[in-house]
């Protein structure tokens, strides 16, 4: 298995702009400093335990994508038959977003942001689920970023150019940001792909000068190492977050749903840029975790997204955690 | 399949009174009117609809078992097994309590009350969640009991006599009543299960001149009709929702846990009163929602609680609905 950026293909980079670029793709933005009025639903924060950690799930949303095209190499039959068993929206897949905040050693960390003001009108719940938590923006100490897709990055700066975070250090992937902060790479990539790039100097310009670049097996906060995933993104990361004896993994975009791609690992998501090297660490990742029987949470798991893995064939499936 | 309550085994009888006499098992009551000062979880409220109507699932807490016992007709070694693969606590069953509100027809309707003040430390939280999905317990219109089991009934009435839903009829199955308003039944039940009988009285006799009965049938709200499921209990009914082509099925307590009961219907747990009964109410029903791939809502599954039924081998998997 290659780390190398270079081993992307241009089909599978301009696959994986269709959700790096989400910022070209707005539907309606809304505006996400505004709760509802009366509680039309419930504000979406789940909190939990690892160890002495506090962890709590924000939830920002759905995207509803096509059934069709999105699992790369399986046929729409096969797919379809994976989504009605499990009641999928019929022709169609539903991505949620849920970011992890992670209290420990007196800092508020976040890992990744939300989609800010610039998803679809399907998003955009995070900063008031955030707030019912309890939490203030202004008060995050540090945002641990996996990768640099939009739905990833967005939360940090709205169209306006607002930093949601002012007061964080912003901690990115080393090989992450030298994929996408090469201007070469930029002005030679296609045109469709174009805008992913674009969008990463929008979000991290105006403070480039003040980020802090993590490795692989980096602790990038108190009790949380990067771990190398490569494949979704060039420098996709995953977190192992560890208080005593108990751990949970953060598997960022190890899979886009977890029942598609938990239940059938060999299958590639549209958005994987490199699809075989995504599969690879999906394999590798999710064998860990059923062997160590470890908590997981998951950037695209049905809400609250956190359980764990447990074998089923030659897949795995996601038993979610019981809420309390 | 017989519906008369005299089918009742002294043993069963025995082994349903552990459910049905929560009252008496307190272990430290908590105070249900009182939210927590801050949000150390979010309010458990989730709304969702059935064509024209509102539903609402509100959440009680838990009550821990343990897993010895729990299963009156399988090993525990097999028992364990099935609980393992989906992450259990250890040696122990949570069972969870989730009310149904449902807004029909101009009216405030709820099946089922939660516990009141009168369940373990881990419940309590039902009233709080109540108010926090916006909802006036004086304004409730209706409150249709599915049996006489004490999760089910006691927030009708707290320990000190307070009745929690002053405004509202209270509708309960004739099967059902006529088995536990029954005094000589209650004088020869043994010991153990007077508890329960009393607990029914102390719920019921301040108000048995204004009760309404229904049957099988019955429309017991506006899209809202009672259908046998007998065996838990003598009485115990589950509810179709129905709003144009769309429909729901409030199963009460087909099962106490999906992850044992829908995977394997054939297991009895200890506080069926008729397991035999029980057994064939609970595969009939779960057949059903399996064929039509109808919407499901539980009193007793993980919250929300609510999702369909998936045929798988000999038995079946409950796919929860992903948040929204």
């Amino acid at each position: 298995m290659s780390d190398s950026p270079l081993s992307l293909s241009r089909r599978n980079m301009l696959a994986g702009a269709a959700l790096a670029g989400v910022a070209s793709q707005l539907v309606e933005p809304v505006n996400a400093q505004t709760p509802p009025a009366s509680p039309l639903q419930s504000p979406a924060f789940y909190r939990y335990t690892v160890g002495d950690l506090k962890l709590t799930a924000i939830h920002e949303g759905y995207n509803q994508v096509p059934i069709e095209n999105f699992v790369k190499n399986a046929s729409l039959d096969d797919v379809r038959k994976l989504a009605e068993e499990q009641f999928f929206p019929k022709d169609a897949v539903r991505i949620t977003f849920t970011t992890t905040v992670v209290e420990t050693g007196g800092k508020l960390v976040l890992i990744d942001t939300g989609i800010g003001d610039l998803g679809p009108a399907t998003t955009g719940r995070w900063m008031a689920n955030f707030k019912a938590a309890g939490f203030d923006p202004a008060k995050v100490d540090r945002v641990v970023i996996s990768h640099f897709h939009g739905d990833h990055i967005n939360g940090l700066r709205l169209k306006d150019g607002t930093a949601q975070f002012p007061n964080a250090e912003v901690w990115v992937g080393q090989q992450e940001w030298d994929f996408w902060s090469d201007d070469g790479r930029m002005n030679n990539a296609p045109e469709a792909m174009k805008g992913a790039f674009r969008n990463v100097r929008r979000v991290f310009d105006p403070i480039s000068k003040n980020l802090k670049f993590f490795k692989p097996g980096d602790e990038v906060a108190p009790g949380i190492i990067a771990q190398a995933a490569f494949g979704h993104s060039p420098g996709h990361m995953i977190f192992a977050v560890t208080s005593g004896s108990n751990s949970l993994m953060l598997v960022s975009d190890i899979t886009n749903h977890p029942g598609l791609f938990v239940r059938r690992p060999d299958w590639a998501v549209m958005y994987d840029m490199d699809a075989e090297m995504a599969r690879l660490s999906r394999r590798r990742v999710l064998d860990q975790l059923a062997s160590d029987k470890m908590q997981v949470a998951f950037y695209h798991a049905p809400f609250p997204a956190t359980g764990h893995i447990w074998r089923d064939g030659d897949g795995f499936r996601l038993q979610p955690i019981q809420w309390s």
